[in-house]
């Protein structure tokens, strides 16, 4: 198994947390991102998208985080961390779309501009990011884990982008349910740091 | 099964779609959207992040699209629309991330700002909206549907930006393999419009 990646992306240490946590080995490929090497011909033929991760494994390859944690879920994870059940996926899977939706355009896209890495409207994204720590306060407050009683996939999507939201202007004192979660979540076995 | 959407929402038109296609049975609860009724208290209870789609069934509320799509299918539409095996369920997931991203603030929001329900850097969001159809006509060229050898929750979830994708400045002229999938598609037994 390959991992296309770079060591600061938040949207690549998804699988790498997912990995470590359930100690499966795998090679790194890490692309120089300040050389542009993920949008460069070779690196698009892998992710036409041109972004980090992508997964090689089996002999296909899979682009984007929620593809890459589904894939290595459902390979080495047995129904803990993804069940196949259709009420169980599919409470596992809104907050994939959180993280996709408002922590993604909300708060990475606010730390972005914050640190120079993006341009755009800082107070949209920010507002965006506020509507995102709302809605998992909403849920962390009287919740362990984002979808069930236990840590899947949904927490490992949401964890990157949420631990750096200061980063974006966002102050986490406001969701105490979120920063509980996020010290639980650093407790879980097999946890690595980004860099 | 209890559906809360409105009869313009491209999104709430995703599990429509699917559930017609299966021929699933469900109650419509449409909002009121020029009324915000979306973002006050009493929906915002049923999904915090006051958007529809979101779906009412066995005593859960699942919120989004994904989430909506993915419940339907685990639950009627057996292993033909979203695979269960780690591939190809990987490979339906990336373009359920294709449309939460490049489709969903490109194409998606480009549209929005030229219907003038959303303001915008126009420029920025037809930058994504062409990167994704460039990947779409990447699949597209020489393969029927996205992620499998057949239809998928994949095709479901791409097909409702794309095929206005012209309202937000996007000609699809320059994208065959793009424009014959949206015919085969609404080609599909059960294909509703719209509205």
């Amino acid at each position: 198994m390959k991992l296309y990646m770079t060591e600061r992306s938040g949207n690549a240490y998804k699988p790498r947390l997912l990995l470590a946590m359930l100690n499966v080995p795998y090679e790194k490929v890490v692309l120089d991102f300040p050389k542009k090497e993920h949008k460069q011909p070779p690196y698009l033929k892998i992710n036409p998208r041109g972004q980090v991760p992508a997964l090689e494994d089996d002999g296909h390859v899979f682009w984007g985080s929620t593809a890459c944690l589904v894939h290595i879920a459902r390979k080495h994870g047995s129904e803990k961390w993804l069940p196949t059940d259709p009420a169980g996926m599919a409470q596992v899977m809104q907050w994939l779309e959180l993280a996709q939706n408002e922590i993604h355009y909300g708060l990475q896209w606010a730390r972005g501009v914050m640190n120079k890495i993006k341009t755009g409207n800082l107070e949209e994204y920010q507002g965006y990011g506020k509507t995102g720590l709302e809605v998992l306060e909403g849920r962390l407050r009287n919740n362990q884990w984002l979808a069930l009683g236990r840590p899947t996939i949904a927490d490992v999507a949401c964890y990157p982008y949420v631990a750096v939201a200061a980063e974006g202007g966002l102050k986490l004192e406001a969701y105490p349910g979120v920063t509980a979660w996020l010290k639980r979540f650093e407790a879980l076995p097999g946890w690595v740091k980004r860099v």
